[in-house]
C-alpha cells in the first residue's frame, strides 16, 4: 500500500465530514461548546445614555464659567434613575451606569465637584465627558457572536448579556476508544513478564474532552476477532471508533480483517510521518475508523494530526486565524528524510521573549516519561533541508492540561 | 482607605492560604486535577530489552561478515516472547516493542534481511542496533510526576503507563458566587427599562471550572441586607465567596455592611489598577470574601489578577517556570498613570512569528462585546512612561475557552 503525504491522508479523512446535529442548552452547561449558529444580540446595552462615572449631571451650558453653583435636585442610580427633567441651573448626582436624566448632556466626576446642603460647586469639567452613549456596547440584532465560536468564559458572559439564557450548539461528538492486545492490561494490576500496562485510552479520552467531544472506553480487545469485534460493536452508536494497536504486530493486521466482517470500508494504511506508522483509516457503516499506532507516544502525535481536526470539523469549529505558531532553533537539526517528522521538543524563552526550542536528547517512540516532559513538537517537513540553530521552525504547542 | 499596588494587595490576598485537602480518584476522573503527591513508577518500562523495530533478533558476531545466512528458530511478539536461548548461526523473528530473546544482542530491520524457508539472509546491519534497553523509559520507584502537577492528557497516559489506577489528587476549592444588586435579572427576562442583565457568574463559573474549581451560583442578591445576608449564607460552605457588584455604588457599601453581621473582617478595598474597582477582600469564618466590581469587564479582569492566584495556591499548583510572556507593541502607548493598566487588546503575528498587540481603541470598560473580541491583556505598570511601537510589554493571554 502507498505511503501517503500527512496532508493528503488529512484531506482523505476529512472528505465528506460535515457537522453534527445541534442541541439547545442552557447557558450553565454551555461551557466549552461550540456554537452552532449566529447568535444577536436581544437587548441594546447601554440601553440608555448612562454614566461612565460617579458624579454629577449637569447641562454643559450651565458650566462654560467655572466654578459654577447648581442645584441638587435628586439622584440617578443604576436600576434607579432619575425621573425628572435638569432644567437650568440643576444638577443630578449619578452614579456609573445609571441613566443620565432628561436634559443633562455631561458629567462632571465628583473629584471635580463640592457637594453643600442642597447645591453642588462644579470646579472643573468638558463638555459631554464620561458619558456612555446608549448602544456603544451594542445593539439589539446585532450578531456578536459567530457559529463556530468554543463559548468561553468572555463568549459566555456576552451571550448572557445580550439576554440569552439558552444556545444552540453542536452536539459533542461521541468517540468510542478501543485498545487491542494479548499482552494489555489495565492499569493497577500485577503483570505478567511480557504484559504491558494500558496507557493510551486514558490520555486520548482527556485530549477528545479538551476539543468538546465525549469519549466512551470500550475496553481491551484480545487479538481474536471475536473479541475485536464484540467490543467494537459496543461503540456502533460512536461518531468516530478509534482503535489503539492490533495493526501494529508486523505481518498481521487484526483490526481491519476482523472489522472486515463488519463492513469495514478500509481507505489507506501507511502515513509518512513519524512517529505515527501504522494508521488505519476507514468507514463502519455511519461510523468513522481511526486506527492508532499502539505505541503511547505514536498514538498521541497521530491524535493530534488527525483526530482532533475531525472533531473539530464534526463540531463546525471556524478555521484558526492564527497561523500555526513558529518557534526559534535552539540547536542544529540534521537533513530529515522522506517521513514528516513530529518531534518531541522543549520550550525556553530568549531575554527578548522569542520561544526556543530543542528536540529531546532522543526521539524514541517508546520514551512515554520523556513525551510528558515535552512542551510542543517541532514539525519538520519531508525531506527538509538541514536547519540551523536561530532558524524559525514551525511548532504545535502540547499543553500542559 | 488607601490605595493598594495589585502586588501588594494580591501578596495580603495569599497571605495565609494553604493547599486543600487530598483526594483519591479514578484515573478516568483525574483529567484537570491538580496532583497533591510526587507520584512514582510502580514498575520498569520497558520491563525488558525489547526490539525497536520489526526484524530479526541476531547474535552481533553471526554477522561480521555480510550477507550471513541463519536458522530461523521461532519468534518473538508483544506480549508472547520467545522462550528458548538463540545460539550461534541461529535468528528469530521479531516485533516492536517484544523481548530480545537470550543470546541476541543486535536487531536486524526487515529491509535488511531476506526470509526463505528456515533461513534468515542478513545483508545490512550494525552491531547493538535497533534495541531498546530494559529501563529506558522509566524504572520502578522513579518519581516521574510531582506534586503540584495538573494532569493533561500526555500526564494521564503517563501515570497509567506507570501502572496506577489511582491518583491522589486536591479537592477541587469550591466558590460560590453571588451577584448583588435591585437592578439585576437573570438572562431570558424581558427586561424593564432600568434592568440589567446578570452576566458575570457565567464568565467567572467557567474560569473556576476551567483553573479546576468548582462554580456554585447563589443568584442575584437585592440590594438590603437581609438578601444578601441570607444568599451569602447558601454559600457558607464555600471555600471562596465572590460577590459581584453591591460595593460600587458610590457613597454605598452594602456587601461590607451586611456581612459585618455575619463576622465579615474586611481587608481592603481599593487597588491601584484598572479595570477594576473596587474590590473587596476578607475573612468569613474560614471562607474568602472576593469582593468584585459589578462591571463585567472589571469583574472579570481581576478574577484573573486575583481569582485564578488564589485557587491556584489552594490546588498546590506549581508556580510557573516560564515567564509571563511577552509581545511587541503594534502601536505607540501613552505614559500611564498611578493604576496599573489591564489593556484589552488584539493579537496579529508578524511574519517573524512574533506577537504584535494593539490595544483595542476603546479601553471602556463597560464594552463586553469588545472584551470577548480581546485575546490578551497588556499589563502597563503604575506610572509606566510612554512605550514605543516594538517594545516589548507583558501580556495575559485570555485563552478562547
Amino acid at each position: 500500500m502507498a505511503l501517503l503525504s500527512v496532508a493528503d491522508a488529512l484531506a482523505r479523512i476529512l472528505d465528506g465530514l460535515t457537522p453534527l446535529d445541534t442541541e439547545t442548552v442552557a447557558l450553565t452547561e454551555a461551557h466549552g461548546r461550540v456554537l452552532a449558529e449566529d447568535l444577536a444580540a436581544r437587548l441594546t446595552q447601554p440601553p440608555f445614555d448612562a454614566s461612565a462615572m460617579d458624579g454629577y449631571a449637569v447641562r454643559a451650558e450651565d458650566v462654560v464659567t467655572l466654578p459654577a453653583t447648581l442645584q441638587l435636585i435628586g439622584e440617578s442610580a443604576a436600576g434607579a434613575g432619575f425621573k425628572g427633567d435638569v432644567r437650568r441651573g440643576q444638577t443630578v448626582r449619578i452614579f456609573t451606569g445609571a441613566p443620565v436624566p432628561n436634559g443633562a448632556d455631561t458629567i462632571v466626576i465628583q473629584e471635580n465637584a463640592e457637594a453643600a446642603v442642597g447645591v453642588v460647586t462644579v470646579t472643573e469639567t468638558e463638555p459631554g465627558r464620561h458619558i456612555r452613549p446608549r448602544g456603544q456596547d451594542f445593539n439589539q440584532g446585532e450578531i456578536l457572536l459567530h457559529a463556530g465560536t468554543r463559548l468561553g468564559p468572555r463568549e459566555l458572559m456576552l451571550a448572557a448579556a445580550m439576554n440569552h439564557a439558552e444556545l444552540t450548539v453542536r452536539r459533542k461528538p461521541k468517540v468510542a476508544i478501543l485498545a487491542t492486545g494479548d499482552e494489555i492490561m489495565p492499569p493497577g494490576t500485577a503483570l505478567a513478564p511480557d504484559q504491558i500496562v494500558s496507557s493510551v485510552p486514558y490520555g486520548l479520552a482527556a485530549m477528545i474532552e479538551n476539543e468538546g467531544g465525549e469519549a466512551l472506553s470500550l475496553g481491551i480487545a484480545k487479538d481474536d476477532p471475536e473479541s475485536l469485534v464484540t467490543l467494537a460493536r459496543a461503540g456502533s452508536a460512536a461518531d468516530i471508533l478509534v482503535t489503539i494497536g492490533g495493526a501494529s504486530v508486523g505481518d498481521r493486521d487484526l483490526v481491519a480483517s476482523a472489522l472486515k466482517s463488519e463492513g469495514l470500508k478500509l481507505d489507506f494504511w501507511k502515513v509518512a510521518m513519524r512517529p505515527g506508522n501504522p494508521l488505519l483509516y476507514g468507514r463502519l457503516g455511519s461510523t468513522r475508523l481511526l486506527g492508532l499506532p499502539g505505541n503511547p507516544v505514536s498514538a498521541l502525535v497521530c491524535a493530534h494530526v488527525f483526530l482532533l481536526p475531525m472533531l473539530r470539523r464534526m463540531l463546525g469549529v471556524a478555521p484558526e486565524t492564527r497561523p500555526s505558531p513558529d518557534a526559534l532553533l535552539g540547536e542544529d537539526l540534521e537533513a530529515n528524510g522522506a517521513r514528516e517528522h513530529y518531534m518531541r521538543a522543549v520550550s525556553a524563552w530568549s531575554s527578548a521573549g522569542e520561544r526556543v526550542v530543542r528536540p529531546l536528547p532522543s526521539q524514541d517512540s517508546s520514551l512515554v516519561a520523556a513525551f510528558a516532559s515535552a512542551d510542543c513538537l517541532i514539525v519538520r517537513a519531508a525531506d527538509a533541508p538541514p536547519a540551523r540553530q536561530g532558524a524559525r521552525v514551525k511548532i504545535i504547542p502540547l499543553e500542559a492540561s
